[in-house]
């Protein structure tokens, strides 16, 4: 029903998280009326980033070098490194501020289900790292995999290093009757006195 | 704090209706972790569109071609043309399949506000169209730009062809004490006799 060309950028708007045929109409008849110069740029952007992005050979940081600008930042804290699974988590700890030390993105998981065996995962590289290092922090989700994970990198580093992991507790704004039963847990067992 | 490669297909995700920065990054992640193949083809979509992309030049609908799919089609009836603001309401109402006659794109709504004229608008070509037309039909939001242009249409055509509007009332499923005040007043004029 659309023109050929415009069902193309349609489809593959769709692949975006979130997004469906609606929204992915609404997309293509904006950039439709969007200018020439910004649409190129948007497709150039696209090509460029694949062919441009790599992984750093050090943390597995995303970046567009050898080395991501993180690792070569020589004002941060080498002695720490805080493990992640993704590179977007990176992304989130460096806006927040609240972190001077490197970096180390597993690049996933440990997963029984998913089939993801710590092979797989940026790990030797992580204990190779560790001997240099005064404390690893691990930054892991508190899901099933984020634990499986965690115990079994705690494991493998505890005699090499000093292994922490992040506290688990309401958060800051947050209300306690919206709090799952999970969250209520870790609250509880990691309760301070005050 | 990104690469710079992904940093700018973040900011040129963030012309898309609605997506901020949250939005753009997640967008932008996503596609990093897409293949090759699919980003090639979505930054291929979005130069061709542009380059392929014309306005017919009977009804200003959207088509890659002189005249559009729907201009073009034997089995439309060309007595009745439906007057629509812009080709995303085109293809509303071709996805609704209630409708069997032609179009007519005007390309935006008469505005004092926003200063946009008759004049910039497709309208002398409809008036052209319209004698050989039985019936043209005003599918025009209801809103003051839209309730002026279906206003001065009429007034233009009113000696030619016989001009009518879309009616007005609840929506189908929609309930009466969620309706607005403008919806339950056309609701109540356009009342029928059951």
């Amino acid at each position: 029903m659309y023109p050929k060309s415009l069902e193309k950028v349609i489809e593959s708007l769709k692949m975006l998280p979130g997004v469906g045929q609606k929204t992915a109409e609404r997309y293509a008849l904006s950039l439709l009326e969007a200018s020439n110069d910004d649409v190129e740029a948007f497709s150039n952007s696209l090509t460029n980033m694949k062919s441009s992005i790599k992984y750093c050979s050090i943390c597995n940081n995303l970046t567009d070098e050898v080395i991501c600008a993180i690792c070569k930042d020589s004002t941060r804290d080498l002695s720490k490194i805080c493990v992640v699974a993704n590179p977007k988590e990176v992304f989130s700890i460096e806006k927040s501020g609240t972190y001077n030390g490197v970096y180390h993105v597993l690049g996933g998981l440990i997963s029984t289900q998913k089939g993801i065996l710590p092979d797989s995962l940026n790990i030797e590289s992580l204990i190779e790292r560790s001997s240099q290092s005064k404390e690893i922090i691990l930054a892991l989700n508190a899901t099933v995999e984020g634990e499986l994970t965690s115990l079994y990198l705690s494991k493998r580093l505890e005699d090499i290093t000093t292994v922490t992991r992040l506290a688990f507790g309401l958060p800051i704004g947050g209300q306690l009757d919206y709090a799952d039963d999970m969250t209520l847990l870790k609250a509880f067992e990691g309760r301070k006195k005050v």
